[in-house]
């Protein structure tokens, strides 16, 4: 480690203020003042103590650093600058259009493992990071910058629960409390001891500091690294807007530039060319990885009945099997999801998340980052609470695989609390996502090999129920496919269906062949992206679809069908549970809704 | 209060769980187990420390009681019975379709305020009503019964924060600690230790006891009503079936009727027919209310350029005092979202949330619950965080009203993090919802006036620039309405839009008005419910429809608009925001996304 010199950490402190004072500047808009605050706190960690290898971003053994407090980002980008990873030029292309160089944060710089600015984000996805460093015995750290107001987040006590229970000691998360939030002070201000004292109960190791002295800094960061068993938050007492009288300290400066970045400027002694000589990593290790083997994906007879979520969890296993890198999330539910088939055989790829599924989902785009293949399942119905995780992932482009089991009214008894209804609403309107509903064990089966390949977030939705198989073992799904169950020259209609509801459109087919009415039958497994070949030839032949699922009228099946045909311009049934369920069994409950088979053939009849 | 009869409330609990039992058997489903562990906490609540008046429920001097831990709903039920608020017969239907005894407990019955079974969001709504009865001054108590397993819901750490700074004492936790979770056990077992060091770092008053001991739970009632200026949590250790050797400390019995009822009963004493006397309120007393006066809205002049977002401040400040029922609450980001306005004129009324978005949605549902009119406001892309609290406030039917401000990529250069693209998905979605969205800040205001009158989830969206006044002050926009701006027996076309895009599609109309293609242009201001009168119209005069939106294509306005026209079959093309944003202005923003008004003459081109 170099030597502590604390006259070229105040320089290169001030330096880190002044490039962000320039970069706001430059872009008319932006946060220098929560990236003053940092300046020395990032200061030190860049000169003494971050381990990272600027010139070669996947090494490894590189440590990670998450701004979970991503409106810093001109400190950042300014840390980069004086590490050498981008020019001054590009520096003052912040927030400018087509400059990496985002509002945010984003991993299309190579240095960033994920998009933050969604606060609350940052120090969840770091303990994911840890706890891939822990599977892979290598001993990177993570450290998390966060701000004080982020700390009203409770996801970020499900990650302090989290890594305090598991005693993540390689992660480290550093707090700059500079008492201002954007519209006041926030609740405890500077009394860095109501936050030990949370972070203390939760099983971290607490450090309070002044931080803006380089030399508490540097002791703190060094205890961090000393500390064992234990995750470690530094508390540091900082001024907004610090060395800058304009702003220090003062409300009502949040997230603009400073009115006189010249003269700032020159109060912080001017512009330096300071360089920071980051440490890169000494040793050259691999990660522990798993073995894996030959894909054998598991096997359902037709004409038998299996639960869609059963064969989840059967070909989860084998998927695993094949593939060392898969892991496994669970909120709890595992017992429900089927994820404890793979917890029980690969133990030590299994997470076990409790009822915290911000934090699940953050654990998954944390391990994503070390090149693990998560997977992660809940009832459906509370990945809403994991909503704006997901919304993140799409925009870090995170690979992560997300498993909703217990969808729609089919679940029955349990009541609308327990029904995933909205499910494919949110996972369709994030970016760049994969949504995949299987109506049998075999389809399941293959659609979850499908998964290993795709990229950013993959949606499965899985039924509690039983349902029969309808597809020969080793059947090809493709992402982006559709099966034709029911077709003939004659068809006056077609009805697209996916899950539980493609068991009714086939009931509801044959009901209707033995009145003479001839329908088609799509079945619509991959909900995004859709087949829209398939879509626009019923379209076109028999112009009038009938679409029925198991989830709202709203973002679900029926909007993605008439995505892909609405230039057409046929007419289209949409049937979807509008209704307000309450408790039924599962038969009952789809009456109810009017997405049955009795129902589909009443649409069919009103429609022709 | 009635003297302490240690054998009657053992036999009251031994029946509570008989009753328990017997409802899970009836209807072969439920949770017995969970609610076994409780029946000693709340036998001893009932008979002595509860206050409430089972013959009016709308006593504004009863107290409060949620189940947060909603799957020990036969628990409840027994409890209803042996209060005499139903019939055995009643219990009996547990489950059934049609029976107001739902798996989980919903509004539908009258003693219950808010619909449970989502975990780790009964102690929020509980903040909220406690938070209701310190406007009010009234010396009601909330009882919030809590699993131990829904503790690492970071969701209850929000709660625990906003409930403990704030004093709230009148607010008392029990905590269920049954060591076991649905799939095996909690992080902490019996630590309950673990849990007060925890909520005592969060400034409640802790309280750790044998949850099967009536005299110590006694005890901690009484003390949790004698505890001043600090919230109180009872962490009871109690067994998970007790009492019935079958399930009792056993896991893998979750969420199972038991496998011999009648052998259970017998163990547990047999039937019994105890009925618990539940103390009414003593005196009358009003709640304190604020006055009102005639309502007087803001009014822009046409021409001018207004943020939506500045003229839900001003409405909201004027809807405040023409109705001392509103409430208004925010995430930290009040001068954004401008409810600042309301806060300053209107302190006592103002709940700062900070930066926790669930316990904000919670406490709006608290609130509205004591007939309070809560708007809570926050950046649309952050509302994503409370998604699960806006189902299940549409499943209560709570009465709320939600604002997103800064939506789309219209808010230009801080990037696809603050961007709000899935909200009009997400709150869609939700059952029973309102769905509005502005285009002016005379529309707004008018807006801001109808959410008064509207029932359910109601959700505005407010835009981050400023956008010129195209409708005069004191004009009528009724939900379920909508604006035609453009109209000619030549139209070719029509274009539906709203907010932002309302500007950019009427100038799109001029430019191709001035290449002699007339188009028609709808303001769909209210977008669900929609007008599906003026858009069918639209369908059947012109036949093609270009729908413009700033928001993700799944789920938003376009859908909303294929929904109110699928079955006649027009031609529609989706314009919205496929891309990935980064940082840009506003107008290069719209531009990339293909949403501005170029893009919108080229899709017009393109279909006709």
């Amino acid at each position: 480690m170099p030597e502590l010199d604390t006259q070229y950490l105040c320089d290169l402190a001030a330096q880190l203020r002044v490039d962000s004072i320039r970069a706001a500047a430059a872009a008319g808009s932006g946060h220098p003042t929560s990236s003053m605050s940092a300046a020395e706190l990032m200061a030190v960690l860049f000169a003494r103590h971050l381990v990272y290898d600027f010139d070669e971003p996947g090494n490894p053994l590189n440590d990670h650093l998450i701004f979970s407090k991503g409106h810093a980002s001109p400190l950042l980008y300014s840390l980069f600058k004086a590490a050498g990873a981008i020019t001054d030029e590009e520096l003052l292309t912040f927030r400018k259009r087509g400059s990496r160089l985002e509002g945010h944060p984003t991993p299309r710089l190579p240095w960033v493992d994920v998009a933050t600015g969604s606060l609350g984000q940052g120090l969840p996805v770091g303990v994911g990071v840890a706890l891939a460093g822990r599977l892979e015995r290598l001993p990177y750290r993570v450290w998390v910058l966060c701000g004080d107001s982020e700390l009203a987040e409770g996801s970020m006590w499900e990650a302090a629960e989290h890594a305090g229970v598991e005693g993540l000691d390689r992660l480290t998360a550093i707090v700059d409390v500079n008492r201002l939030g954007q519209r006041g002070p926030t609740r405890h201000g500077w009394d860095t001891g109501a936050y030990a004292r949370r972070f203390g109960a939760f099983g971290w190791h607490t450090v309070e500091i002044d931080g803006h002295d380089p030399v508490e800094i540097d002791f703190a960061l060094a205890e961090a690294v000393r500390t064992r068993r234990r995750p470690t938050v530094i508390l540091a007492r900082t001024h907004k807007g610090r060395g800058v009288k304009e702003v220090d300290n003062r409300e009502g400066r949040h997230g603009k530039p400073l009115k006189n970045p010249d003269a700032a400027v020159e109060e912080l002694g001017g512009r330096r060319e300071l360089t920071v000589r980051v440490r890169a990593p000494e040793e050259s290790r691999s990660p522990r990885r798993f073995d894996g083997g030959p894909l054998k994906m598991p096997e359902y007879e037709v004409g038998a009945t299996v639960a869609t979520r059963s064969a989840y969890g059967d070909a989860l296993v084998a998927l695993g099997q094949a593939r060392g890198e898969v892991v496994a999330l669970d909120g709890e539910v595992a017992d429900s999801t089927k994820a404890e088939k793979f917890a029980e055989t690969f133990p030590d790829r299994f997470v076990e998340c409790y009822i915290a599924e911000q934090q699940m989902v953050a654990a998954a785009m944390g391990l994503q980052t070390r090149g693990w293949m998560p997977f992660a399942a809940t009832f459906a119905a509370f990945l809403t609470r994991a909503h704006d995780f997901v919304r993140m992932a799409g925009i870090s482009g995170s690979d992560i695989r997300l498993v909703g089991s217990h969808a729609g009214v089919a679940i029955g008894e349990d009541g609308p609390s327990q029904m995933g209804l909205e499910d494919l609403a949110m996972m369709r309107s994030a970016y760049g996502s994969t949504v995949l509903y299987p109506c049998d064990a075999n389809q399941t089966a293959a659609l979850v090999a499908e998964m290993a390949s795709c990229e950013g977030v993959t949606y499965l939705r899985t039924t509690r129920g039983e349902t029969p198989v309808i597809y020969g073992a080793g059947e090809s799904f493709p992402v982006g496919g559709s099966r034709v169950l029911r077709r003939s020259p004659e068809d006056r209609a077609t009805v697209v269906a996916a899950g539980v509801t493609v068991h009714e459109a086939l009931a509801a087919a044959d009901t209707l062949a033995e009145q003479g009415i001839a329908v088609g039958v799509i079945d619509l497994y991959s909900v995004k992206p859709v087949d829209v070949a398939a879509l626009r030839e019923a379209a076109e032949t028999t112009g009038n679809l009938i679409t029925v699922e198991d989830h709202r009228p709203e973002g679900g099946l029926g909007d993605a069908v008439l995505e892909a045909v609405c230039e057409l311009g046929p007419r289209v049934v949409k049937l979807a549970v509008r209704n307000l369920p309450g408790s039924a069994t599962p038969a009952e409950q789809l009456a109810d809704a009017g997405i049955d088979r009795e129902a589909i053939v009443r649409a069919v009849k009103r429609l022709l």
